[in-house]
């Protein structure tokens, strides 16, 4: 098999699994060449990458090495997408009744999905996280675009009881839009104890409902290794977390006056994207 | 920029953009090459993902022509992975009060929901689908799952009203498992009318969720390009609908018994894999 011919096969089988070591042997072997000319191969490929500051191939030396392939995004890629992305909600048609913004078109976009999913993950790329976590309904094509390029499962958080979930942990929480307390589960069989978990959800006001997905992970032993959502809005009281992250934040709306402003919410600010090797 | 930095590159760009037409010039300008250079690069390209049967590269000729990629599994690969998902949930742990079975784990999955998006992206890879539909809460990752291999977007119908997405258009349907009325609802704004629609959904008994979204397309003008669920199950009455897929079918289940028989589902017998160039 030619070079260019394992080339093209070598990113597609990194690209389908990232954050995956894979040996060197393996592809030795997968192409019938010799190690010199499959690491050569993966040169060009890790150069390719970096260059377009677009994903990072990473090296692991020693007997149990091999490379990992690492989707990260750069930061000028990450700004431009962000600041299109507040544009376009940033239309008075998104306005709904009560001031709630319409995203559903975003959060069914394949293509959206895709940026999100890689700028959220490059954030957390070296953070360890074990699952992503979410509630339903919304969150979960969030989760969902995350999981994919952090490479691990993500677990959906019940408003309501399932029968087809088996036993559940369940905690209470006040929901920032109603201010009433409303009570969240999770099944106990899709979260091992001890997990390091990233929180991800579509929308948040004051974050009450982070607040309880924290509560949740802490009830299986686990570690909260960040907190991010789509899109936060402006809250009359005091939001109830601090430590966390926005792509996108509405400033204002206004239904009556057809008055919407959105600019990139802290995420950009937050993110350390120095991450591509010189 | 050399043939192989080019390959890496076109390899990752098409494959984050499937269905989509790519002009030459395109690409003979992100790379500053000629055309001839580039349609020798995509030919080494068509070969190799043909030589694998994973993926089609297709060429449109003339001014407004391009490539498309097209991702498409081969039989083979098809097979061995439903007889090795079939074989998964063929656990009688996962069968829980009520003979329900646990799926949760692999609808959180991203290396399954990889390999269940293209298998039924390949099915209906020529079936021109607008739009795929699911029903909240299970079968969203399996549409989106589809959506990313398909690129087009999903939309999500709701059992409950929600504030967040507007107006909607609602029909009754009888669902299986409760064998009552229920109502399911679309927002207007999310599906335009007259859009060719692929259904799917993690999981059918008689198939009155399935009827109630062929409805609720009716209502939009729109026409269904097929429905396809991951999972069916054996039913005691008669089924509703007839013209469907399945990934994977359950043929029993019995919790006292500790017993569950899984096979893969009509799919395999309903796809045509021989799309591949010669």
């Amino acid at each position: 098999m030619k070079r260019s011919e394992r080339l093209v096969d070598m990113v597609k089988y990194l690209l389908a699994r990232p954050h995956t070591l894979i040996a060197l042997p393996f592809f030795a072997d997968r192409y019938g060449a010799a190690k010199s000319s499959i690491s050569e191969d993966l040169a060009i490929l890790r150069q390719t990458l970096a260059n377009d500051k677009n994903g990072i191939l990473e090296t692991v030396a020693g007997a149990a090495g091999g490379v990992r392939y690492i989707p990260f995004v750069g930061k000028k890629e990450a700004t431009n997408y962000l600041h299109d992305l507040a544009d376009r909600i940033e239309d008075p048609d998104r306005i709904l009744p009560g001031n709630f913004v319409y995203l559903s078109d975003i959060l069914g976009s394949p293509q959206d999905l895709r940026q999100i999913g890689q700028l959220i993950a490059t954030k957390y790329a070296y953070s360890n996280v074990d699952y992503v976590m979410t509630i339903e309904t919304k969150g979960i094509a969030i989760a969902q675009a995350v999981s994919r390029f952090l490479n691990v499962p993500f677990v959906m958080v019940r408003r309501r009881p399932k029968i087809t979930e088996g036993s559940t942990i369940s905690v209470n929480y006040v929901a920032s839009s109603s201010e009433r307390v409303e009570k969240m589960e999770l099944a106990k069989r899709l979260l091992p104890e001890g997990s390091n978990v990233l929180i991800v959800d579509d929308f948040m006001k004051g974050g009450g409902t982070l607040t309880g997905m924290e509560e949740l992970v802490k009830e299986f032993k686990g570690t909260v290794a960040g907190m991010c959502v789509l899109c936060e809005t402006k809250y009359a009281s005091q939001k109830v977390v601090d430590d966390y992250q926005s792509l996108i934040k509405i400033t204002e709306v206004d239904r009556t006056k057809k008055l919407i402003k959105v600019r990139p919410g802290n995420f950009l600010e937050q993110t350390d994207f120095n991450r591509f090797p010189k």
